[in-house]
Protein backbone atom coordinates (compact mmCIF):
# COMPACT_ATOMS: atom_id res chain seq x y z
CA UNK A 1 0.00 0.00 0.00
CA UNK A 2 1.20 3.39 -1.06
CA UNK A 3 1.57 5.83 2.33
CA UNK A 4 2.51 9.47 2.56
CA UNK A 5 4.24 10.15 5.91
CA UNK A 6 3.97 13.47 7.27
CA UNK A 7 5.83 14.42 10.21
CA UNK A 8 5.65 17.62 12.68
CA UNK A 9 9.18 17.26 14.66
CA UNK A 10 10.84 20.38 16.62
CA UNK A 11 13.67 18.33 17.68
CA UNK A 12 16.24 18.98 15.40
CA UNK A 13 18.12 15.68 16.06
CA UNK A 14 15.21 13.50 16.10
CA UNK A 15 13.64 14.65 12.87
CA UNK A 16 16.83 13.95 11.06
CA UNK A 17 16.86 10.53 12.43
CA UNK A 18 12.66 9.98 11.74
CA UNK A 19 14.10 11.62 7.97
CA UNK A 20 16.61 8.93 7.92
CA UNK A 21 14.53 6.09 9.15
CA UNK A 22 11.72 6.62 5.94
CA UNK A 23 14.67 6.74 3.30
CA UNK A 24 15.51 3.29 5.68
CA UNK A 25 12.02 1.92 4.18
CA UNK A 26 12.29 3.20 0.57
CA UNK A 27 9.93 6.10 0.98
CA UNK A 28 10.49 9.65 -1.44
CA UNK A 29 10.67 12.94 -0.15
CA UNK A 30 7.58 14.62 -1.45
CA UNK A 31 8.14 18.22 0.73
CA UNK A 32 10.59 18.99 3.33
CA UNK A 33 8.31 16.66 6.31
CA UNK A 34 6.82 14.62 3.97
CA UNK A 35 7.15 11.16 2.35
CA UNK A 36 5.19 8.82 0.29
CA UNK A 37 6.12 5.22 -0.48
CA UNK A 38 4.74 1.71 -0.77
CA UNK A 39 5.23 -0.16 2.30
CA UNK A 40 4.15 -3.99 2.87
CA UNK A 41 1.91 -4.88 6.01
CA UNK A 42 5.25 -6.15 7.82
CA UNK A 43 7.10 -2.57 6.64
CA UNK A 44 4.57 -0.65 7.80
CA UNK A 45 4.18 -2.74 11.66
CA UNK A 46 8.16 -2.55 11.24
CA UNK A 47 8.54 1.26 10.36
CA UNK A 48 5.69 2.23 13.10
CA UNK A 49 8.38 0.12 15.97
CA UNK A 50 10.88 2.04 14.70
CA UNK A 51 8.88 5.26 14.61
CA UNK A 52 7.58 4.85 18.39
CA UNK A 53 10.96 3.52 19.53
CA UNK A 54 12.78 7.05 18.48
CA UNK A 55 9.91 9.19 19.24
CA UNK A 56 8.81 7.74 22.86
CA UNK A 57 6.75 9.63 24.99
CA UNK A 58 7.85 12.88 23.48
CA UNK A 59 5.47 15.48 22.17
CA UNK A 60 6.65 14.91 18.63
CA UNK A 61 3.93 13.76 15.76
CA UNK A 62 4.28 11.63 12.71
CA UNK A 63 0.89 10.42 10.48
CA UNK A 64 0.93 7.99 8.48
CA UNK A 65 -1.80 7.97 5.63
CA UNK A 66 -2.83 5.27 3.54
CA UNK A 67 -3.48 6.24 0.25
CA UNK A 68 -5.72 3.95 -2.92
CA UNK A 69 -4.58 4.54 -6.58
CA UNK A 70 -8.39 6.17 -6.92
CA UNK A 71 -6.79 8.46 -3.66
CA UNK A 72 -3.49 9.25 -5.38
CA UNK A 73 -4.69 9.79 -8.80
CA UNK A 74 -6.79 12.45 -7.04
CA UNK A 75 -4.10 14.20 -5.91
CA UNK A 76 -3.26 17.94 -6.57
CA UNK A 77 -0.25 20.21 -6.93
CA UNK A 78 -0.08 24.16 -6.16
CA UNK A 79 3.54 25.56 -6.97
CA UNK A 80 6.76 23.99 -7.77
CA UNK A 81 8.89 21.12 -6.33
CA UNK A 82 11.53 21.88 -4.49
CA UNK A 83 15.30 20.14 -4.22
CA UNK A 84 16.16 18.59 -1.36
CA UNK A 85 19.65 18.08 -0.10
CA UNK A 86 20.31 16.44 2.89
CA UNK A 87 23.45 15.84 5.37
CA UNK A 88 21.13 13.51 7.23
CA UNK A 89 24.05 13.61 10.11
CA UNK A 90 22.41 13.54 13.25
CA UNK A 91 24.14 16.71 14.16
CA UNK A 92 23.76 18.55 11.27
CA UNK A 93 20.77 19.01 8.65
CA UNK A 94 20.98 21.50 5.83
CA UNK A 95 18.24 23.00 4.18
CA UNK A 96 18.43 24.48 0.82
CA UNK B 1 -14.33 14.08 -0.38
CA UNK B 2 -11.80 14.50 2.57
CA UNK B 3 -8.74 15.67 1.84
CA UNK B 4 -5.22 16.24 3.71
CA UNK B 5 -3.45 19.36 2.78
CA UNK B 6 0.10 19.73 3.62
CA UNK B 7 2.20 22.90 2.44
CA UNK B 8 6.22 23.28 2.36
CA UNK B 9 6.30 27.25 2.28
CA UNK B 10 9.29 29.11 3.42
CA UNK B 11 8.24 32.39 2.88
CA UNK B 12 7.04 33.26 6.51
CA UNK B 13 4.44 35.44 5.19
CA UNK B 14 3.42 33.85 2.80
CA UNK B 15 3.21 30.33 4.95
CA UNK B 16 0.84 32.01 7.11
CA UNK B 17 -1.68 33.03 4.41
CA UNK B 18 -1.80 29.58 2.97
CA UNK B 19 -2.69 28.89 6.81
CA UNK B 20 -5.45 31.18 7.13
CA UNK B 21 -6.84 30.13 3.61
CA UNK B 22 -6.96 26.70 3.99
CA UNK B 23 -8.48 27.77 8.01
CA UNK B 24 -11.06 29.93 5.84
CA UNK B 25 -12.10 26.58 3.67
CA UNK B 26 -12.65 24.92 6.83
CA UNK B 27 -9.87 22.54 7.45
CA UNK B 28 -8.61 21.81 10.43
CA UNK B 29 -4.79 22.27 11.75
CA UNK B 30 -3.46 18.25 12.21
CA UNK B 31 0.10 19.19 12.06
CA UNK B 32 2.42 22.71 11.86
CA UNK B 33 2.63 22.59 8.07
CA UNK B 34 -0.97 20.24 7.42
CA UNK B 35 -4.63 20.75 7.60
CA UNK B 36 -7.41 18.11 7.37
CA UNK B 37 -11.21 18.42 6.17
CA UNK B 38 -13.92 18.28 3.82
CA UNK B 39 -14.36 19.92 0.46
CA UNK B 40 -16.99 20.08 -1.99
CA UNK B 41 -15.68 19.85 -5.63
CA UNK B 42 -16.04 23.86 -5.50
CA UNK B 43 -14.67 24.61 -2.59
CA UNK B 44 -11.05 22.39 -3.84
CA UNK B 45 -12.00 24.28 -7.15
CA UNK B 46 -11.84 27.70 -5.24
CA UNK B 47 -9.45 26.76 -2.95
CA UNK B 48 -7.16 26.05 -6.22
CA UNK B 49 -7.64 29.15 -7.26
CA UNK B 50 -6.78 30.86 -4.16
CA UNK B 51 -3.86 28.78 -3.36
CA UNK B 52 -2.60 29.36 -7.15
CA UNK B 53 -2.77 33.34 -6.63
CA UNK B 54 -0.92 33.20 -3.55
CA UNK B 55 1.96 31.22 -4.60
CA UNK B 56 2.45 32.36 -8.40
CA UNK B 57 5.37 30.93 -9.81
CA UNK B 58 7.13 30.53 -6.67
CA UNK B 59 9.06 27.65 -5.63
CA UNK B 60 6.50 26.80 -2.75
CA UNK B 61 4.56 23.68 -2.38
CA UNK B 62 1.49 22.56 -1.69
CA UNK B 63 0.05 19.35 -2.29
CA UNK B 64 -3.41 18.21 -1.65
CA UNK B 65 -4.24 14.38 -1.17
CA UNK B 66 -7.78 13.25 -1.45
CA UNK B 67 -9.06 10.44 1.15
CA UNK B 68 -11.69 7.90 1.33
CA UNK B 69 -13.14 6.55 3.96
CA UNK B 70 -11.39 2.88 3.82
CA UNK B 71 -8.10 5.12 3.48
CA UNK B 72 -9.25 7.20 6.63
CA UNK B 73 -9.67 4.35 8.60
CA UNK B 74 -6.02 3.25 7.79
CA UNK B 75 -4.64 6.06 9.73
CA UNK B 76 -1.88 5.61 11.74
CA UNK B 77 0.05 7.88 13.93
CA UNK B 78 3.17 8.03 16.29
CA UNK B 79 3.41 10.63 19.33
CA UNK B 80 1.61 13.22 20.76
CA UNK B 81 -0.73 15.38 19.25
CA UNK B 82 1.05 19.29 19.64
CA UNK B 83 -1.29 22.05 20.50
CA UNK B 84 -0.94 24.88 17.98
CA UNK B 85 -1.75 28.67 19.02
CA UNK B 86 -1.11 30.83 16.04
CA UNK B 87 -0.89 34.61 15.37
CA UNK B 88 -2.18 34.18 12.14
CA UNK B 89 -1.23 37.83 11.04
CA UNK B 90 0.72 38.79 7.96
CA UNK B 91 3.77 39.66 9.93
CA UNK B 92 3.94 37.33 12.89
CA UNK B 93 3.71 33.93 13.76
CA UNK B 94 4.20 32.29 16.88
CA UNK B 95 4.65 28.69 17.38
CA UNK B 96 4.63 27.29 20.97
Amino acid sequence: MRYVVIYDITDDNLRALVAETLKDYGLQRIQYSGFMGSLRRDELNSLLVDLKNLIKDLVENVQLFPMCDTCFKGKKEVGKPKKYEFKEGKDKIAYF
